[in-house]
This record gives structure tokens, C-alpha cells and sequence, in this order.
């Protein structure tokens, strides 16, 4: 039977031949997990036409024995870095190839190490992307994957709100999101839950601390789960409370400013245009400014992937991505709001992962 | 007052002198939050001998102000490699300067940007461990919140024993040691919390699974914690029943191991004859071939950081190193057995920051 990685690993190898690339250094945990099944920590997998190669330490060789089908691994002798480029030089024989390294992800003394090792007969080409991109177009198992976290998520989310209450401390409240998507069957949080209350809640990536929750303070939730291997993240702001007018509207503003970015996800727009049609809502109620950051971004095995939701981005929608939309305003002392939900691509409608209720939420 | 994070700058600054360098770039979240306080996810720290700035995007620009005290804060516009580019070339204004930039960390791609950016006026030189040294050497405040994150490890590894029953699955130990933690005072775990049931104990680096514990066998638990900003890292195995007289003649051999790289632990010893005094108890019951990984690692703000406690390492243990030493037997197929203790390096009597008993443990 072919596998899901086997499927992928020959996508990526029609792409080196396209590019002329003998073979590609793979040197991300979730592009060798992507392409191999392998769940370790440390490596670096070599793609070529006619191979596929993990290169690991004592670690992890066994795991990944057991964890991959069709591909060799090898136990590094010393670094790592020396130990793929001697392999490479064995793999380029007497004849000469041309490498693809990820040079973007690859440190200077990495690709030092490397080419030392690999001698004069390898030469090399910077090749990003090539992985990302084809991780970026989901299959039904992945969508499939991603609907499940998404809805762990929301179920979470649902839990958490429960906890909000007059003088409970943002670390307890994070704490226990985490331990309920644990419960839930995720493998961990996709990154660091983010629980802001009040006027901490306009440092979009505040980390929970200490502080205690007030009457009628704003609240930002902001959680991912990874679930069978696969990321959601999702934003929710609550009021603990009664909403001033003020928060209302902005609060308005940003649920129009998602509804219209939403509405323009689908294949063929660029991103760019994507972030633009949130970011004109925002700017007809003269709250452009307050939205600090990008719109979205690509999801998946990792939490933040290709492709970017951003100004100006040209990379148009395909089906099979998968993004967050989250716009949001912040304002300086006073406190934050972004509504963030996960938006699935396809040929047909678009799909939106995440379930939960939009409307302001007063507790 | 002059802060700690004053000091550690001053101290730096001293070292770009000696090396003749009028700048230098540090790219890691670690080592800008030891130089700054700064605990955002992205930027990068510039360092001169007159001015300390920290470049990074809108998201942390207000945050990074509030977190810290002299570092000028600017905020990128466009790619943060070339607005970091684009910064050195103002500092080096009209004359030339050399600047260090950390190879093990800068990608190859992200190092092009940035002199692109600088122009031809800024000469580079690879400055790897500048940072890195002197967060090796941790100063009172650190050794008092490394004490705290040790203790907070050790109350939690009390309370993880106390789960282990029949039918527990892995993933649900993990969850609650993970919870238990934060209730405690953690932002968070240190690494992804090892719970290793029967023979995937043999894996040291084994993610927890749905597995369900068995009587009899071998649990390896490997956890720690971030307290205020500092690392912890434990590990304990214990047997759920009864110990077959091989499991309890390994965790013996383990055990001494483990005593006599203790023992070996003083400033000016190389961390290579730490390492050898492990493996040198381990080769007498014949089992050095299954300790497959080093015998341990420095710990500070990262779960690893300088220096390595590995074979052949010709560094010298210093006053204020923290490492771990954790010798292990893995054998394929039946289990594993490691016992993880944190170390503190005095100029006097070295000091075991773990306290959890470590004979073998049967539930």
C-alpha cells in the first residue's frame, strides 16, 4: 500500500527534477514528518531521486526504524552537519550533483559544516520552499485532521469561558485550557496559550501572568491544539461584564473586518487581498491603525506555515490551504480585541473549521 | 539601580572589545530576555559598545519598551534581516565596523538579507558563544530561580508517582504533570514531558501515547519546568509492581553511574571526564553499549545551553555552570531505565539542585 508520506515524497522528488536538483536537504521536524512519518526531534532528511535518506542521532534511529516505511536511516557519526555532507559526497559518487539546501532554515555554520564534508564535487542551490509549498495544499486526511483540532479547539473554548470570573489569574486559566485539550486528546497546545485581561490585552502576544481578572475587564483568548499531529488556533474576546459602547463598537468592527476577509478567501485571490478586505472594514470606522498585524496565516502541522495572509502578499489561494483569519485592534492602555478563526480552501466553498459563536461575549 | 541585565550587557561589551568588534547581533529569544528582559518571540538585539537596541515588529514594540530599561526599541519596517541591515548601517555611519554575527544561528538566508542591507561599509565576523558563555556562568538571582524551578520539579514528580496505576495512559500522566506544574507557579514546561510506559522506555526521547500502563512495567518520567524564566529537568524510572532482579541490577548500575559523575562535577574538571566517569561505571556491568546519548547538559533560560556534558568535550566546568547528568540504559525492546539530577558548579562543594529520592521506585 502506498503511504500518504510515500504519495508527498514523490511530488517533492517531481520537483527536484523540474529544478535540476540531484537531491534536497530537508532540515525542519515538521518537512521530515510531513514526507516520512518520523516524530523526532533531531535529523536531517536527504531527498533524492532515487532515495530517501534520514540521517539521526542514537536518539531517535530506532523510532525511526520503526516510525518510516521506504526510507533509510542512517546513526550519525559525530555532528550532524558533517555527517550529511559526507553522505552526500558518497551519494554524488564519482559523477557531480547539484543540492537543494533550505536556506531559510539552514544556519551558516550548518551549511559551513556541510559543504566542507561534502567536498567540491556537490555543488549547491538554495531551494526554499519546495516542501512548504506542497505542505501547504492539504490532502482529505490532513483536512480531515485539521477539522478535528479545529473542533477540539472550539470545545476548549467553550470549557474556558466557564472559568472566567472575577479575580481567577491568567496563568490558572491558561493552565487549565492546556490540560483540558490534553484531556481532549491533543498532544499538546499548538503554542503558548495566550489569556490577557484588561489592559494586557492589547499586547497582542502577551503571555499570561499573575494578574487577576476584574469586573468589566476585556479578555483574550487565544489557543491551538495539535491533535493527531495537526494545528488549530482560534481568538475569542470576552467581556467579564458589561461591554461599554465603545467596546462594542470596536468589537463590531472587527467581527465585520473577519466576515469580509472570509468572504474573500477563495481560490485564485491573492492574499494580499485577503488582508486588504479586512483591513478596509477596519479603516472605515478609523480603527486601520489599531490592527498592528497581518491577517492570517497558513496552517498545519506547524502554526504558523505557507502561506502568509499579509499586505501586499501575492501568493494566490489554492485549494487545500488552509489559514487563520484573525484581525484585531489594539489600543494602548486601554485594551485589545481580535477574533480569529481557522478557513479551509477549496474549489468549491470555502470552509470554515472553526464553529464557535462570534458575537461578543458577555459573562 | 543598576539591573542584572545592565551588568550581563556591560560584561559583553567587554568581550566585543577584545575581539575588536564594534557590534554584534544576537538572534535568540534566550539570549536577548538574559541581555534585556525583552520576553517577546521575535526580534533581534544589537549590541555596540555604546548602545543597545532592540529591533522588532509591531506586535512587541510597546511590550519590549515596558519589559526593559536603556535599549533603544525600533520598530522593523519590512523583512526584520533587513531592517537589522539597514540599522548597522547607520551605526557604522560614515567610518567601518566589524560586526559579529552568531552562525549557529543566523540562517543563510537571513544572513544575506542583512548585509545587503548593511552595505559595504560593515565587515562581518562569526561571533558564536559570546552569549552563550556568559549565560553559562549563572549569578546568584539565576542559581535562586533555578533552586525554585528544581524544587517545583521535584513536588511534581511526588505527584506524578502517585498516578501511576494500572490502565493510566501515557498521555494522561503527561497532561497532569503539565497542570500540576502551572498550578505550581510554571509558565509552562521546560520540553514536551517524557511518559514512557514498558518497552517504549528504551526510546529516550519517547512522545507520550495512548498507551495504557501494564503491571511490571518500566515507567521513565522526564519532566521540567520554566519558573521565572528558569529551567528545571528531572528524571526518574520507576518500576509499577514488581522489579525482575535484571530491571534492579540496571538501575543500580545506572545509579552509580550517576553517583560518580556527580562526584566528578568541580570547576577546572573537563566536561569529557564527567562524561567518561558515567560511561566508565556503566562499561564495568557491560552496559556502556546501551547508554546511547551523552551524560548531560547545561540548563539556564534553555533546557540545553553550554556547555555539553559529552564524551571527549575539553571544556572546563566553571563556578555558576548548571548542568544535568543523566546516564541511561536503553535496551530495544524491553525498556529503559534513566536517572536525571540538576548540578550546580561552586567553587566549593558542588550542589544537586534535584531532591527526589532516586532508589528504584516500586508502586
Amino acid at each position: 500500500m502506498t503511504t500518504p508520506f510515500a504519495l508527498r515524497r514523490r511530488a517533492l522528488k517531481k520537483q527536484l527534477d523540474e529544478a535540476d536538483l540531484s537531491a534536497v536537504v530537508v532540515t525542519q521536524p515538521a518537512s521530515w514528518y510531513y514526507l516520512t512519518g518520523f516524530t523526532g526531534e533531531a535529523g536531517a532528511l536527504v531527498v533524492s531521486a532515487h532515495s530517501t535518506t534520514l540521517i539521526t542521532d542514537s536518539r531517535f534511529t530506532e523510532q525511526a526504524r520503526r516510525e518510516t516505511r521506504g526510507v533509510r536511516v542512517i546513526q550519525q557519526a559525530g555532528g550532524l552537519s558533517t555527517s550529511v555532507g559526507e553522505f552526500l559526497k558518497i551519494l554524488a559518487g564519482r559523477g557531480r550533483s547539484k543540492v537543494g539546501f533550505p536556506a531559510g532554515h539552514v544556519t551558516v555554520a550548518q551549511l559551513q559544516a556541510i559543504k566542507k564534508a561534502a567536498g567540491a564535487r556537490v555543488r549547491w542551490a538554495p531551494a526554499e520552499g519546495y516542501v512548504e509549498r506542497l505542505r501547504g495544499h492539504k490532502d482529505a486526511q490532513e483536512l480531515a485532521a485539521m477539522r478535528r483540532a479545529a473542533a477540539l479547539a472550539d470545545k476548549v473554548m467553550a470549557k474556558a469561558l466557564r472559568l472566567l470570573k472575577p479575580g481567577v489569574r491568567e496563568l490558572e486559566v491558561a493552565a487549565e485550557i492546556e490540560y483540558q485539550m490534553r484531556l481532549l486528546g491533543a498532544s499538546g497546545p499548538a503554542f503558548e496559550t495566550i489569556v490577557a485581561f484588561g489592559e494586557r490585552s492589547a499586547f497582542p502576544h502577551a503571555r499570561p501572568t499573575d494578574k487577576r481578572l476584574k469586573k468589566n475587564e476585556l479578555v483574550v483568548l487565544d489557543m491551538g491544539a495539535i491533535l493527531a499531529h495537526y494545528c488549530s488556533d482560534i481568538t475569542r474576546t470576552v467581556v467579564v461584564g458589561k461591554a461599554s459602547p465603545k467596546v462594542r463598537g470596536w468589537h463590531k468592527a472587527v467581527q465585520e473586518a473577519r466576515t469580509a476577509a472570509v468572504a474573500a478567501v477563495r481560490a485564485g485571490v491573492t492574499c494580499g487581498e485577503v488582508d486588504a478586505a479586512a483591513r478596509q472594514v477596519l479603516a472605515g470606522y478609523r480603527l486601520d491603525r489599531y490592527f498592528t498585524h497581518s491577517t492570517g496565516h497558513g496552517l498545519g502541522i506547524e502554526v504558523h506555515e505557507d502561506p502568509r495572509v499579509a499586505k501586499g502578499q501575492k501568493q494566490k489561494l489554492e485549494p487545500g490551504n488552509v489559514v487563520t483569519i484573525e484581525p484585531g485592534v489594539y489600543i494602548p492602555g486601554v485594551g485589545g480585541i481580535r477574533i480569529e478563526d481557522d478557513v479551509a480552501v477549496h474549489s468549491g466553498e470555502t470552509e470554515v473549521l472553526t464553529r464557535s459563536p462570534r458575537d461578543i461575549i458577555e459573562i
